[in-house]
Formats: structure tokens, C-alpha cells, sequence
């Protein structure tokens, strides 16, 4: 599974296979079961999570007890509370294994020894949050523009893999929608 | 104003005053009137702006022809459309200046040219993308959480310099409310 982490390093920047093996060794290698959490409301995001096979997902809990899933991670995305994680703080966020997953994950320390030690890392991880500043930035767009069933066709349209490959009710609920909403929208888009 | 650009790079990085000298040669220093676009819609995003003076703000034209605005910087802050400043393609937003304002730019090919002259410069931007990143995360769950009202509240207590700076047209716009219950909400918690 190392080389799902390879082939994303080697997008962004150059590393020849002797310092790929240097890299690696600042990474633990970790599987969670379905439904298990990688952090739980309270605690240190002590990681940075590379998702080499499965699914993760973020989500809190509302005043009234229900889970609101604000992001997924599916194969080759970075995954942490980044604001818990940079200021090494307790997190309001819940991270956990949509399916059973195998995870790299980089602890704070580990991650600052190896920007350290291979600065060329900095830009690759540079790239990294640019690019989920640009998501961000388009989702925000969307989340303001678009009424719940444009939201639903576009996420059809534009990620069909991930419609299929994630729980109708977490979809509804990273779509914001109750389950019998998403449900009805389902039924009215294919009859 | 190059002090203020300073000030920022040395909270991330250390360049010594050489090295800054060098590191300014990159930017080009503008002036916006209040209402310019730094950038239109269906332009490239050829740059990457810090407010070393003044407010901008992002926004996109919804089909009835409403601005909506999703983002704004002050002194210290970043902004570009990051797919289209990262791509060198035609952007999907519009950059406008809220004040009269102080920009240094950055253009996509300046910016290769410094953090490959400068590498340490891959750290100060992963470190500015991974604060937005995170600033992005935190955003989006009081967008799924709050209520309108709870949303203003949230940002007269934490941001009261920023409510009181913005225009209340443009702060509506930023909330997705219109400005008539903006006013009256105001009212409302005034009273």
C-alpha cells in the first residue's frame, strides 16, 4: 500500500526511491475497523491521516445529539482537524472509518522532523493544502448557490463513485438533508 | 507597508534582512479604489494577493445577478481564486477591493521562480494554506450548525473589528441573508 503515497508524492514533487524509503519510516501504518473512530471530540489531533485504502470522514454533534458529517476522505487524501493538529489543542471533531481502512498516518512530531530533515516535503505539502484551500473555496460557493437537489444532481454528475460508495445516510447528512429528503430527491431524479 | 509583509513572514519563517530585501523583488505593489476588481470573472487569477493595506473580498453572480460574497481579507491576509491562480485558468470569481487598499501581488510565475530561489518560502505558504485550511474546516461547521442569527452573533463576538469595518450590505451578503433582516436582527439584539 506504500505506493498509493508513492505515486501521490511523486505528483508533486521529486524523490528518488532511497529517500522514498527515508520517508516512509516517519509514518505508521494503521487499520481501523467500520465505524471506528481515528479521534474523538475532545482529543489532540495527534495525526495527519493519508487515507491508502478506504474511506474516513469528519463530523460533529449538534446540540441535539445528531451527527453532521462535514467531510470525506476517500484514497489519497489528507485528513486531520488542522487547527487542532497545528496548535497541537483539543478538537471539536470527530474523525471515523466509513469502511474498514488502512491509514498512514504522520504524527505532529514526526511530520515536523520530517519537513526537517526533507524540506522538499514542505512543497508537497504546500500543494496539499493549497489544493484543499481551492475545494474549499468552490464548496463554500456551491454550499451558498445551490439549493439542496442542485447540490445532490451536482455531486451525481461530478463524483458518481463517491454517491455509490458512501451510506445513503451519511451522504444526507454531509449534504446537510435529512435521510427521508435525500430519499424522496433519489426517487423524483430516476422515475 | 513592506513592514507589514515582514512582520508575517517572520512570524513562519526566518529570512534575515538580505534575504527579505531579496524576497520583496518578487511582488508588485498595487493600489485599489474602493469598488476596483482586482480581478472579473472569466479572467485568470494571475495572482496571489496580501493586504498589506485595506479589505477585499471574493464574490461570484448568482443567476438572478446577486453578488454573493464568500470571502474577505484584512491587513495580513491572502486571497486569489486557488484552482484558477493554480491551474492558469479562467476563474469562476470576482476579487474586488471593500477600501481603498494596498495589495502586494504576487504573479503565478513570480511565485515558482521565489520558492524555488527561496525554498523556505514553501514552508511560510504551506503554513498560510494550512491556517486557511483549517480556517476552512471550522467555517463550514458553523455554516451547517448555526443558525442565521446565531451566525452573526458568532461573528459580532468574535470578530467585532470586522463587523464594524465591513459594509452591512456586503456583511448580509457574507451571512447569505439580505440586508433588510440584517437590519432587523441587528435591531433586534441592540434592543
Amino acid at each position: 500500500m506504500s505506493e498509493i503515497l508513492r505515486q501521490h508524492l511523486k505528483k508533486f514533487v521529486a524523490l528518488d526511491d532511497g529517500d522514498f524509503s527515508s520517508v516512509l519510516k516517519y509514518f505508521r501504518i494503521l487499520h481501523f475497523k467500520k465505524k471506528e473512530n481515528l479521534l474523538t471530540e475532545g482529543e489532540v489531533c495527534r495525526s495527519n491521516f493519508f487515507v491508502a485504502r478506504g474511506c474516513l470522514r469528519m463530523f460533529f454533534i449538534d446540540e441535539q445529539g445528531i451527527e453532521k458529517t462535514t467531510q470525506f476522505a476517500l484514497e489519497h487524501w489528507w485528513l486531520a482537524d488542522y487547527f487542532s493538529f497545528q496548535k497541537q489543542q483539543k478538537s471539536h471533531f470527530n474523525i471515523q472509518a466509513v469502511e474498514n481502512s488502512e491509514v498512514w498516518a504522520l504524527n505532529f512530531h514526526a511530520q515536523e522532523q520530517l519537513l526537517s530533515d526533507f524540506p522538499q516535503m514542505e512543497r508537497y505539502f504546500r500543494l496539499v493544502h493549497q489544493t484543499a484551500h481551492a475545494a474549499s473555496q468552490v464548496r463554500l460557493r456551491y454550499v451558498y448557490d445551490l439549493s439542496k437537489e442542485e447540490l445532490y444532481r451536482y455531486f451525481s454528475n461530478n463524483f458518481p463513485e463517491f454517491i455509490q460508495r458512501v451510506p445513503q445516510y451519511l451522504l444526507a447528512s454531509y449534504l446537510n438533508m435529512t435521510p427521508e429528503y435525500l430519499s424522496e430527491l433519489r426517487a423524483k431524479i430516476t422515475s
